[in-house]
């Protein structure tokens, strides 16, 4: 068993062998002392691709092979599907078997953990990292390397917590845990918000008749987001945290004040405003 | 003459050496066949570095002293000096002295050279380049190579225009012709309506509670202009278009909008904007 090896877990099942799911089973080969690593993906090409390349043991067709001897099932999957897969897969395996997952989004997963009654083994994560690519190919054994790693888990779930942490330690990644709550938080904040504001403000220079090769170099950064992928956002927006809301309410709210500041031309206001934006991230 | 000459202008007055007006020396110094170059700034310290680097031929302490010879005076001060000095600098050079200027908007200056009779000979210019750090330490002979130059005439200064554009092509740089009004449209558009964007943003973050530090790469680009310097802006956003302010409410409408739709989680109309921005932003 686990406990008895000097490993977190002793055999991995990756369900997703995308951008995610392959850098894992990448990261996990380039071990000295590697775990077993069965992948699973819906793509018989990137299952294929996954074998080829040494990154997992073996990658059968169907999911349930995959997981059933598992220790450790990691779903990367996007977050919609993992939702509905958790149950499914935790069906399948065995009593001790830890349930996790790379969804961007903590709180959703959370709750589908606890509808399967999975809340003593479910130790969810979000790995602060990805690529502008998607698939296999473009899977990487350092993505995760010095990256922060979120971990959640429900209270039931503390006791698993040191050994997913073990696990990502080992890959040179950062792992900290956060509530699920406070996780999609931070991510409306830090993420989601500035994605937003992006696609708010190129869809008004684009309104206005603006091309991009008119911007200036900061007008290029400030809408670089608006270049994203809305497939891969859809998924994500459909769980957004309320607070996402209410950041563009406030978003809204500030473009309107600075209009209202511009027009009665009390420019010593703005100017206060930019100076407390600079202190901020210059801090 | 200059006319005489193979040069656009024989002697050239630089008037203020900070990052615009010292790269302009240094450029100009740096020409095969050099015009004479006097330059000027109300910081001795500014004056003495010039001249000693060589990138100008006199630097007196008069300002008035500096331009009296001169066929080309370029203000290189803020846009507020620049608007100012124009008509001091006209009372003291000769009626074929070409006066222009290298503020970044245009309607106050043409507004200012109107207003001293000068529409014969100003012509303009915005050369679209600078640098986060001031100062004449801080210019660099090559700061206008390959950057487009903004010209702006009056309808009777048309006759210098290709003189103008002349001595811009001579420094590597693009010089293209634009109509006062449209060039400031395009950059409360381009630049400012970004800048202010960013700063609506990271005060929304900031007030959250969000550090810089936990933003990922998107949302740190995302911000960056919210690092720029108020004092600079002050000055701009005191003779800012109106489409600025119009931008701005447009923004703020978008940003609304968009969260209306997260609320009646209508994913695929945030979508959709996703995709329009995108290939905007890829076009």
């Amino acid at each position: 068993m686990t406990h008895e090896s000097d490993r977190p877990f002793a055999r991995v099942a990756i369900l997703g062998l995308g951008v995610m799911g392959g850098s894992l089973a990448r990261a996990l080969a380039a071990l000295r002392n590697r775990p077993g690593v069965t992948g699973w993906s819906p793509i018989p090409e990137e299952r294929r691709a996954a074998l080829a390349s040494g990154a997992v043991d073996a990658a059968p067709a169907e999911w349930q092979d995959a997981v059933r001897e598992a220790d450790l099932v990691v779903l990367a999957a996007p977050l919609g599907v993992s939702c509905e897969l958790l149950p499914r897969v935790a069906a399948v395996v065995g009593p001790d078997t830890v349930l996790s997952d790379v969804a961007s989004l903590k709180a959703p997963m959370a709750r589908a953990a606890l509808a399967a009654g999975l809340e003593g083994r479910w130790v969810g994560t979000h790995p602060m990292a990805g690529s502008e690519a998607s698939g296999f190919r473009a899977a990487r054994a350092d993505l995760y390397r010095d990256a922060r790693v979120w971990l959640v888990a429900a209270p039931q779930g503390a006791a698993q917590v040191p050994r997913v942490q073990a696990f990502w330690a080992e890959l040179a990644a950062r792992p900290a845990e956060i509530d699920a709550e406070e996780h999609d938080r931070l991510m409306a904040l830090a993420s989601h918000l500035p994605q937003l504001s992006s696609n708010a403000l190129a869809s008004v220079l684009m309104e206005a008749g603006l091309r991009p090769q008119q911007l200036g170099p900061g007008g290029w950064d400030t809408t670089r987001l608006a270049g994203s992928n809305a497939d891969l956002w859809k998924d994500l927006l459909g769980y957004a945290s309320p607070d996402l809301a209410r950041g563009l309410r406030d978003l809204a709210a500030t473009a309107d004040r600075i209009a209202d500041l511009l027009e009665r031309r009390d420019i010593e206001a703005i100017a206060d405003i930019m100076r407390s934006t600079r202190v901020w991230r210059e801090s």
